[in-house]
């Protein structure tokens, strides 16, 4: 199983970066081919010293890391990409790679 | 779920990084109470532009917040962040959160 990171940075407005995206960013990126689960933080990010530099975590898993990149290079991922300009001007961490349970 | 994301960044000798984390680092964490999955990311951590600052990325999935910082806090969680002062020397981006699927 392949994974995709999406960690928001802390929004100025935390209420509106919800709304838009739980209304609008994440009906988008359900779109993308190939997404199999699409798990959100809820609640505060943090770590042992205090709270996280991000508001939200989002993780989408795709089957495999070929799925994972022909999702973020079809037109749906493209849109969703695009649309991080709408929401995140606070900034967004993005990373993904294959993974493996220990 | 409560989950654990553990980022590490690109060590000076990745091979000795990996030997010592699958070796010595992993058990230790994999005895931190309340842990109910441990996953590890395997190849390369990319992003849309090329490699990201990560080397590897553990995820450790909890039964709850609750669960996660009582493990955090007990003797084997605090004996797994201090190992980490043993192999991570190029730095560590460490967040949790309580998790949803949407």
């Amino acid at each position: 199983m392949a994974k995709l990171l999406v960690m928001y940075k802390r929004p100025a407005d935390p209420e509106s970066f919800d709304r838009y995206y739980f209304g609008t960013h994440a009906p988008l990126a359900k779109k993308i081919p190939g997404v199999q689960r699409y798990d959100v933080s809820e609640g505060p990010v943090l770590t042992p010293a205090g709270p996280a530099p991000y508001h939200l975590v989002a993780t989408l898993a795709f089957g495999s890391m070929a799925a994972l990149q022909a999702g973020l290079a079809s037109p749906e991922g493209k849109a969703a990409a695009a649309d991080l300009g709408s929401f995140a001007q606070a900034g967004v961490d993005l990373c993904f790679f294959d993974e493996k349970q220990i």
